[in-house]
Parts: structure tokens; C-alpha cells; sequence
């Protein structure tokens, strides 16, 4: 019995790993496509959301099938919640990386950035990148200490978003309405997928530690 | 027994209910705020938020005490496992609340939003409380028939919301950069309103018929 839901819980775990693995290839490919105005690279990110969303749903029924047939107490019942609750943030993430990869289809051929944003936006992808991988490693080792690193990366990301933000408001924009609302909207998008990660990461230590998590 | 898990399941229903009732004032007076340029109704918004979020971690206590101890299976099981996610769209659609408030602040004692597009921030108001409202129905009846109704308001704060997007982009506004931004952020808490509470709708569906739901 022990040995069944020890088991049941590495799988769940393993496809919370397996949506890290694909949310990342999504952020990845997303800020390239973004980055190079890489139409059919973008439709790739577009495309491949149905499995994260497959890999949500199962995570949910295989959660369910704990509950119901191993009646799981204390962590293994914490895990299994938190389970469900982690599988919603990341599929989320997933959706942030489609939001963006549907801004550089709407805008296709024209470029979704201006150049001189560029780098910035280089700068918040390999941020989400990282800060994906990390809450890949944090829910495969349950390591609480690497959470805080996630918080840095989350950091980071609120930083550049800031920064674009000044440079849309600023007097020297020269590129109008439409591509100001772009390039906001874009940053938000990485903003989010941060912030999504530290809630994934909290679920960790609260799995961990029984600690109360903060949303 | 049965007795005491239907007890627990009313228990996180009216949790639910409950929280859709605070999330629909956050959203009246947020929406009043922003019409208004009341800095004190936005700063009640601000300070409401805890108590939506101390249901959203009631919640989810309360159905892992069920799952711990009653151990239910087909429909209740659905319940279990929908109260959590249901509480998360919820707890999020009174962030979205909070953000639009938290705008009003920001931009005070300024008008937060151009006097000509009041009428259209009140009827994305009216109709993110009415879906608001509609839900929590939705919740405490299980009418899965009414579920389609919030698709109805959900059309109609996406049509606002691109209607919207039309003025800020048009050759004649004359607001700027700064004022397009805080318009196309504030449109866009409205419709990601609607969209949870759509999600929620999904989830009692679910719970009655077993379907699946899409995300």
C-alpha cells in the first residue's frame, strides 16, 4: 500500500517535471520566435500547448485516483493538492508563452518589437528560461533551499519589466500607440510567467514543510 | 457518515458562494473607484482582498480534511477536487479586482481613465458583476444550464474589451502613450475576470456530469 502510493505520487511528480520540461521549450522557443520574428516557430509554441494541457488534466485524474483509493495523510496528502494546484500554474505558464507567440503571428511580417527592445526582451526570456528550469528542480529534488533562487529570478523579471515600461512612457519613444500596448503587454506576459513560478516553488515548501503558503 | 461528508461538501459550497459575494463587491466598488476617481472606495478594495484569500485557503483546508477522512469517490470526489481549483479562480478574479484598484491609486488624484470611455469601463463593470454574480449562482444551484449564460457575459466583456482597444489605437485619441497603457491593462482585468469565471462555470459542469471540462 505504502509502496502503491509512494508510486502514484513520483508519477504525479514526474509529470509536473515533464509540464517544466515542456512550459520551458515553449518560453524558450516563444522569446526566439519573438527575438527573430520566426513566424512558424511561433506557430510551434502555439501548437504544442495541447499537450501541457493534456499533462494538466492527467496530473488531476491521477491526483483524484490517489485520493480516492490510497486515502493519503499529512505530506502525501499535502503533495497531492498541491499537485493540482501546481499543474494549474504551470499550464498557465504554458498560455503566457502562447500569448506571446500569438503577438508575433498578429503581427507578422512586421516585427513585434522594435530593435532597440530587443535585448531586453532577450534578457526577460532568459530569465523565464531559467526561472522554469529552477521550479523543474525544485519539484524533483523538493530542495526548499533552491525556492529562494526562483525569487531571484522573479526579481530579475520585475526589473526588466519596469524597465520596459520607462522606456514606452518615455519622451524619446518614437514608435507610437500600438507598439507602446505591444511591447507592455509582451512584458506583462514574462511578468506573470514569474510570478507563477514563485507560486509553484511556495507549493513546494509547503508540500515540504507543512508551512502555510502565502498565495 | 454520508451525512457528515454531504455536511462538508455544503461547507466548502457555501465557502464558495461566499467568496464569490466578496469578489462581487471588490469588482462594484473597483469599477465605482475607477468611474469616480474614488481614492477610498479603491483603498477598501485594496484592504477587502485578505478575506477573499483567507476563503481561498479555508477552502482548501476544508477539502483536505474531507479527502483525508471520508475518502469520497465519483461526484464528491469531483467536488473535492473542483472546490480547490474553483477557490484559485476566484481568489484570482479579487486580484483582478485589487489590480484595477490599485490603478485608480496609482494614478490619483488624476482620473484614471478619459471621461468619454466611462460609459464603456461601466458597462465592462456592470457586466464583470453580473457573470460575478451569476457564478456564485451557478455554484449554489449546480444549474449547469445557467453555466451558458456567463458565456454570454463573457462575449460581452470581450467585445467591450476590443472595442476598447479600437479607441486607444484610433487616429483620434488624444490621451497619449501613458493613458492607452493604463487603458488597455485596465480593459484587459475585465476580460481575464470573465475568463475565470467562465473556468468556474466549467468546473460545476464537470462536477455534475462528470465531462470533461476544457481548461
Amino acid at each position: 500500500m505504502r509502496e502503491a502510493l509512494e508510486n502514484q505520487l513520483d508519477e504525479v511528480n514526474s509529470d509536473l517535471v515533464e509540464m517544466t520540461r515542456l512550459v520551458g521549450h515553449a518560453i524558450s522557443a516563444a522569446t526566439q520566435a519573438l527575438l527573430e520574428d520566426d513566424l512558424s516557430l511561433a506557430e510551434q509554441v502555439i501548437d504544442g500547448d495541447g499537450a501541457i494541457n493534456t499533462l494538466n488534466m492527467d496530473v488531476e485524474e491521477r491526483c483524484l485516483r490517489i485520493a480516492a483509493l490510497q486515502a493519503p495523510v499529512a505530506t502525501d496528502l499535502r503533495a497531492v493538492m498541491s499537485g493540482i494546484r501546481m499543474a494549474t500554474s504551470l499550464e498557465r505558464m504554458g498560455d503566457l508563452a502562447v500569448h506571446i507567440a500569438k503577438q508575433v503571428r498578429l503581427r507578422y511580417p512586421n516585427p513585434p518589437i522594435p530593435v532597440e527592445l530587443r535585448e531586453t526582451f532577450g534578457e526577460m526570456g532568459a530569465a523565464a528560461s531559467r526561472i522554469v528550469d529552477e521550479t523543474g528542480t525544485v519539484i524533483a529534488s523538493r530542495n526548499t533551499d533552491l525556492a529562494d533562487k526562483i525569487k531571484v529570478y522573479d526579481d530579475e523579471l520585475d526589473r526588466l519589466h519596469r524597465e520596459l515600461f520607462t522606456a514606452v512612457l518615455s519622451s524619446t519613444w518614437g514608435h507610437g500607440v500600438e507598439a507602446a500596448i505591444d511591447v507592455t503587454l509582451l512584458s506583462r506576459f514574462y511578468e506573470r510567467f514569474g510570478d507563477h513560478a514563485v507560486t509553484v516553488a511556495r507549493r513546494v515548501v509547503h508540500i515540504v514543510t507543512g508551512e502555510p503558503y502565502s498565495k
